[in-house]
Order: structure tokens, then C-alpha cells, then sequence
């Protein structure tokens, strides 16, 4: 526990960056992943378990919790970390994103937006205001900013407008922001792939002041090569005494080359997603647990991955729990999946403090390379 | 570990048996209650969990598993208890039951049953030699015999045809079974709810002599009072020296009641698939979680229980957990529907050994008579 909100800037090995983020409810090491716990868990995963994998923060929807169980409600239960039995950080989104993405009947006007629940049918408003009131009832370490992200690609006019009403809900939010120790509220830079309204974003929201800066708007269509080329103009020119969390990304090699290009944190549903779906993530690329070439084979999935599933399973229970449509099987292989990301950033964290990240991520993609091992025959 | 199958009669207290079984993989404490793991897996838990409730034993379904994965892949895997991580004694069925239950286009003669799988239409036959040799292809340390089980109510003609033909078919089994050290062989008991029949089967079981003895063809349709008046006459002409086992057994107060009738194992489905279907069992008798009464109540499920749901988490949690059809929800009641019955065979062990077991029935039901805890207001 730390009285302060803060982060340290412990190393730097080109662009990448080796942190600690200090909050109210403990420390992040970075670059970190946060597992995304939707509804107040991440799914198919006993939170003490999701820690097990090296976790140190989760990620909670609020688009999902101010519906059920409703943010007052847990509130009164004694806040989200209580409630869901995870003592750790957590940072809460600001539910525009969601809104635009499942609720029905959106109406965006210069308030906020209102909605109808996708769950039954009722309505809600969504302003600055409400959402970040919500994220302090929800006992978020970390709130976000409310904004509007379009999606990719868009014309540069509406990515713009989208930017401006997104700064001036941010100025909102942080009026509405309660200052609580360890607690910290971060701006979102919009701009889509455009350097100029990215700089202009991140110019806005320095202004302002946030105890974190994240990027949004990316990962929504515009491919990995964009993606990059829009981070290596970005990140240069936000604050290098805050943290930088790179929104709903990605796939391990989005990971390893945003923090190439300076990003801290990460947020993403793939682990756990896939793992719901037999598709495991390891050093070698991914793994579809449905394949029949798996049917009899007694090896792990990764014999040097150190996770539950790794250590005491063969692929031919992982196959043989697919093909029955086990509850075991998502539990097993969303753990291996949060776990190898976890690895994956504990390696970045390593060769950041070793400055052996080019290394680092040489022999990440030669492994990839090599795909999966060959069946047995 | 020991090298000879046996059962040590520990103490008594009335008909009520305090015992051990001792096998290949360990011994069992006895009165005990064996979770049931169908397909290779007791849904929704990792098998460290289910030995954390206490669990000495698991079941496994002979008729899923010669379907799916087969049990000559698990026998090439290493056995059941490698391909499942489970290091601990298992019991096996005879595939029987379920084949009546399950499959389709059954046909039963003298030499055992055809059946198509319920899976892709295949036929099987399964017969009293090859259900023991499946059985031991998966290396269960408790075999069980072949055998036939009609549905209760039935003419007694019907029941006394089954019981004979289980009879021989218990005498084919035994022939069939592989004698290894630490591994045993269970007859079972038929008869319906005939005095007559029930004894005459007894004898001729153990006049072809068993390591253990079951008592099947009950808990299908006839009723506490006719099950308990059946185990009333059952019981006291079995062997003393040898375990008995109630097939298919039970809810909490048939465990009490057949335990105070000189039963010493069981296995049902019911904790865990009722933790699938938000229905909790606990001291005070069985809580819905889909009832709106715990949408805001801070309390644990049961105060007094030490399972990692009700240490860790409120029933407003799981309530929510419930309504959002979340995996953690049938994990959470999975794991304390299980640990429950341990600690009630555990509480039922110690009763025994200290001569109290009609107080901790008397116990028991007063407690259940109480019913759940009141409701906030
Ligand atoms: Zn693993
Ligand atoms: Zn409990």
C-alpha cells in the first residue's frame, strides 16, 4: 500500500520502459497485461488463481457492472475488489467503448450518451460525469476517462470530432474526478492514425493532468502495421513520467512491439477468450486444442511452461476435454493462456532491465517461427 | 500405498461402521462419499480442489469413458488416474447402469448388451468380460461386476430375472478380473426390494467371494422409506469383514440413514451437478442462489463452513454470478456442494469413533429442520 498514486520510470532499453505503478491497493510492475474480469470475474478463473499467473492488476467493465450487479450495489457490498475477492489493483473503463459496441439505441450528443441495456431493454445515460461516479463506486484504482472512440477506418473529420468531444468529456471526467490517495484517473489520446490530432490529443490532456495516459482508438480494424506506425509517432511526445497503457490490446506480438514503441500497460479478453474456444497461446505461436493430431499425444502443451495445465496434463486431456465440451478444459487452458502472457511480460520486464530487449525480441519471433512441435507420427 | 487390497474395521457404533480401505493409490476412510467424475473429470474442478474437499476416492463412468476417449487410448496415456491427474484410489462402474440409462437401441441376452452410443450411433457390446477388462485398461482400483439393475416399482418376477442374471454374470466378471495387488473387485447386491431376493443374492455373491460389496438397484424411483426398510434387511446378512458400498447414493439425509444402517460408501451426482444449477446444500438444508432474496445479502453461504466459496465470497456474489450464467458461479458451488458432503462424512467418521452417532443424527436434522438463515430485510 502506497499513500501516493505514482510511477516510477525504473530503466529504459531503447524505447522500451521498466516501471512500477504505486496504488492504493499495491504495485504493477511494468510493461504489465491486465486479465480482463467483465462481469466481476475473469472467466473460468478463481481470482486467486488469475494472481497465480503473475497477474498484479484486472481490468473491469463498466458497461457490464453498472447493468448487473449495478455500481451501487457493490458499493454497498464494500466495493468491486471485496465483492469479487481481488485485493490487488484494479482499473475500470469508462463503459463508452461497450456502449457503442453492445447496447442498443446509442444517442451521442454533447452530454454523453444515452442507451438501452442489452440485457433488458431499459435505458441509461452515460456522461463524464455518471461514468466516472461509477468507476468511484466500483473502488477503481484506476478510472478512465469517458470518451468516444470511432471505429477504423474512418475520414479524418470524423476521427477529429470524435477526438474533440472526447477532450471535452476528458476535462469533464476530471472535474468529476474525487482525488482519493493511491487513486489515479488517466486521460485517453484519440486521433485515430492522424499524427497531427494525436498530438493535439495529447497536448489537451497534459494540459488537463492525469495521473496516466492511455492510448484508445487503436486495435479496432486498422491492422498491426498501423497500429505501430501510429504509436511510434504517439508515444514520443506523451509525458515520460506517466504511465502509458495501450487500450484492448493484443495478440503476444502487438504486445512485445508496442512496448518496443514505449507502452506500459495492456488490457485484452484474447487469453481468456481463447481459452474458452481450445486455442492456446505459446512461445510458439497458437494451438487449436480441437485439431484430432492431438488425439493421442501424451505431451504438454509447452513443456517448459510452468502453469497447472502444462504440468500435469497431456494434450490428449486437453483434446479429449474439447471434443466432451468439459468445464475443465476453458478452466485449464485460460489458465495456461494468462499465464503465458504473464510469462511473456516478465521476459519483456527482464530484458528491459538486462538491456537485451532487441535480443529479446529476435528470439520471440524465431520461436514463433518454428510454429507448434511436429505431431507424432 | 500397500500391496494387498483390504478393509480394516476400525469401530462401531450401533449398526454405524468406522473402517479404512486400503488400495494401490492410497486408502479411503470410510463412511465415505466419492464425487463422481463422468468423463474423466468431476466438472467445474480441478482435482487438487476436489482433494482439498476432503475427497479420497473419485467414480468413473466406465460407459463414457469406453466411448470417449476409449480405454485403450487411456491405457496407453498410463491409466485413468495419470490422464486425469488424479493420484488417489479410483472406482470404476460396470457400464450397465448408464447403458440402460443413456444409450439407444439396447439388447440384452444371456452374454451381456448391444447398445448404440449416444455420441455418434455406433454399436458396442459390453458384456461381464469385456466391462472388466475396459475396467481394467483404465486401472481402477475397485472394479465393479456387470451387472443388471430394472427400474423400481417392478413385478417381482421381473427383479428376481435381473438379480439371477446378474448373479451369473457376477460369476463371469470374477473370472474375468485381473488379480493384482492393491486392486479389487466389488459384487453387487440385487433383489429390488424383496427380502428374499436381496439374501439370496448376498449368498451367492459371496459364495464367489469379493473384496467388496455393493448394493445397487435402489435409488431408482422407490423411495427413502422402501430404500432404508430395503438396507434394514440388506445389511445384516452381508459380510462384516468386507466394505459396503450404496450405488447411486445420495442426498445428505440418505448418506445419515444408510450410514446408520451399516453402509460404508457412496457416490452420487448430486453436489456437483446441483452446483451447476445454483442449488447449494448446506448444514441448514439445500439454498437456491437464483432467488432474489440474496441479490444484496453480504453473507457467506454458510458462516461456518471453511470451503473457499463461503470464506471468500457474499451470497449477493453469487447470486450475481448465477444470474450472469458465470463459469466461476457452478465453480464456487461445485467446490462447496462437494467439501459439504466430505465434512458430513467426516463429521459422521468422528461420530462413529466416538460413540456419539445418535446425537450427531439427532443433530443433523435439527439443524436442517431450522432451515436457512432469515432473509435481510
Ligand atoms: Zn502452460
Ligand atoms: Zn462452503
Amino acid at each position: 500500500m502506497t499513500d501516493t498514486f505514482k510511477f516510477e520510470l525504473l530503466g529504459t532499453d531503447g524505447k522500451a520502459r521498466r516501471g512500477r505503478v504505486h496504488t492504493a491497493h499495491g504495485a504493477i510492475n511494468t510493461p504489465a497485461f491486465m486479465p480482463v474480469g467483465t462481469a466481476a470475474t475473469v472467466k473460468a478463473m478463481m481470482p486467486e488463481s488469475v494472481a497465480e499467473t503473475g497477474a498484479e492488476i484486472l481490468l473491469g467493465n463498466t458497461y457490464h457492472l453498472m447493468l448487473r450487479p449495478g455500481a451501487e450495489r457493490i458499493e454497498k457490498l464494500g466495493g468491486l475488489h471485496k465483492f469479487m475477492n481481488w485485493d490487488k489493483p484494479i482499473l475500470t473503463d469508462s463503459g463508452g467503448f461497450q456502449v457503442m459496441s453492445l447496447a442498443q439505441l446509442r444517442k451521442i450528443t454533447e452530454d454523453g450518451v444515452r442507451f438501452r441495456s442489452h440485457i433488458d431493454g431499459a435505458y441509461y445515460d452515460l456522461t463524464p460525469e455518471s461514468s466516472t461516479e461509477i468507476q468511484r463506486q466500483l473502488d477503481a484504482d484506476i478510472t478512465m476517462c469517458f470518451d468516444e472512440c470511432p471505429a477504423l477506418p474512418a475520414p479524418k473529420e470524423r476521427v477529429n470530432e470524435a477526438m474533440q468531444l472526447s477532450m471535452r468529456w476528458a476535462r469533464r471526467s476530471r472535474e468529476a474526478f474525487t482525488h482519493r490517495p493511491g487513486y489515479g484517473q488517466f486521460g485517453i489520446v484519440q486521433g485515430g492514425t492522424e499524427k497531427d490530432l494525436r498530438e493535439e490529443s495529447v497536448e489537451k490532456l497534459t494540459e488537463i493532468g492525469f495521473e496516466g495516459y492511455a492510448i484508445g482508438g487503436l486495435a479496432v480494424g486498422e491492422g498491426q502495421e498501423l497500429m505501430f506506425s501510429t504509436l511510434d509517432f504517439t508515444t514520443p511526445v506523451m509525458p515520460t513520467d506517466k504511465p502509458r497503457y495501450l487500450m484492448g490490446v493484443g495478440k503476444p506480438d502487438d504486445l512485445v512491439g508496442a512496448v518496443a514503441r514505449g507502452v506500459d500497460m495492456f488490457d485484452c479478453v484474447l487469453p481468456s477468450r481463447s481459452g474458452r474456444t481450445a486455442e492456446a497461446w505459446t512461445r510458439r505461436g497458437s494451438v487449436n486444442l480441437r485439431n484430432a493430431r492431438h488425439k493421442d499425444d501424451p505431451r504438454p502443451l509447452d513443456e517448459n511452461c510452468t502453469c497447472p495445465c502444462c504440468k500435469n496434463y497431456s494434450r490428449a486431456y486437453l483434446y479429449h476435454l474439447t471434443k466432451t465440451k468439459e468445464i475443465l478444459g476453458l478452466m485449464l487452458l485460460t489458465w495456461h493462456n494468462l499465464h503465458y502472457y504473464q510469462e511473456l511480460m516478465a521476459g519483456m520486464r527482464t530484458a528491459i532491465e538486462e538491456e537485451t530487449f532487441d535480443k529479446f525480441v529476435v528470439d520471440f519471433h524465431a520461436l514463433r517461427e518454428q510454429g507448434d512441435i511436429e505431431a507424432l507420427l
